[in-house]
């Protein structure tokens, strides 16, 4: 309930501890946001939870914030990826920022036969998962990895990490989510627009540790299918309620 | 599947049934997309289900379409309202576009003590539901009502719909959805991006028609929480499954 700024950075936090700024941040903090000597900020980088720091020094390229003390322990999501195949631009960051919000662990841009993207800025959607983790409120901020192969992350798939996807094709035999329990490593992968190919789905079909959810008879596009998702992992074997 | 066009028309639709076109629905049809005489696409009104329609004329500014066959029977979405406090445009369009495609039959903005936005464009918002339609596969399009003050939308609150309310807030004596039946009028409302004020909460947890549901140990933008909402009441009353 405070309106108080939150920043990610990647310094140490701790009790009187120190926090050097880089340029973007003295700019965004004391050019942008007019905060000044005396003013307060949040600050979390992931591993130290979040700390309410004290401005110490404010300049035009540089400043330093002395934390004062920790107001929330961090705060680990569930070992969640979410793999989604990306699309658009605008559609492909709400994906991001849907995922730091909804509590992914890690998130996953994957090529599949009907993806479109032959590449992505790794960089700019990392930058997204970091905004989405100041303005949710969170103390961890997912990792964005490079674009990569369905098929080649299925054939290196980790033992014991459980998948999740979704699919508008009716599937009989699908196993289903509430026989699990919480706690272990798991996976959702979002189709893309077009669908997954007929050999995908029927490799997605035949993994041991796939589960087939559907999300309901109207045909969601991928950044709502991502969330609802999500939402249904999260309720199910979550950390929610 | 199909890669057709869908298109949403006011006409009526059926056996045989002639389907003059304005200006737009020519222009988008003829010029945009390139189609002809003899070409095909799909279209639904809302009432009549969804009718493949051969093209008969085609001119820069009008054209005529004749139905061919009915695709699919008219789907009713469950009796569900969303309400949401409108916030800035590109994520107030977002909220409308899910909205449809998760199944909404009436989305209403309105204000809340700490909503910002003092009006909304109700025609737009409304081609937007219906733009969400035509791509999401539906057969009907959610009305978009006029913005109206939460309070007095209260006062004359409907005899035997249901309330469904988010909030970040602990609230101990919350009732469960589970304990009710599918089939029922229901509305989900999602609070403003400040929350609710004090006065509103209170109000909220008094009625005896409100169901207060938790979205997890994040803040989820009002967009993020308008799906996971919608996601949690379809799965337990609503068409999913």
């Amino acid at each position: 309930m405070s309106a108080k700024i939150r920043l990610y950075v990647e310094h140490p936090l701790g009790d009187g501890q120190s926090v050097p700024l880089d340029r973007d941040q003295a700019h965004y903090l004391f050019g942008v946001m007019r905060l000044a000597v005396g003013g307060q900020v949040l600050l979390f980088n992931g591993r130290d939870g979040e700390w309410l720091a004290d401005v110490e020094q404010a300049g035009k390229r540089a400043g330093v914030l002395a934390c004062v003390q920790q107001t929330k322990p961090l705060q680990m999501p569930p070992d969640l990826w979410l793999l989604f195949a990306p699309i658009k631009k605008a559609r492909t960051d709400f994906i991001v920022e849907k995922a730091a919000e909804m509590g992914a662990a890690r998130i996953v841009p994957v090529q599949t036969e009907f993806t479109n993207s032959e590449r992505i800025r790794q960089d700019r959607l990392q930058a997204h998962a970091v905004e989405a983790a100041e303005q949710c409120g969170g103390t961890y901020v997912p990792e964005v990895a490079e674009l990569q192969k369905l098929d080649r992350l299925l054939d290196d798939w980790p033992d014991g990490r459980q998948l999740m996807f979704c699919d508008e094709a009716e599937v009989g035999a699908a196993k289903r989510l509430a026989s699990n329990t919480p706690g272990q490593p798991w996976a959702i992968l979002i189709g893309p627009e077009g669908g997954f190919s007929d050999r995908e789905r029927a490799r997605l079909s035949a993994l041991h540790f796939a589960y087939v959810v559907s999300l309901g008879p109207r045909i969601l596009r991928a950044d709502t299918a991502a969330v609802a998702a999500m939402t249904i992992w999260q309720q199910a074997l979550g950390d929610w309620e």
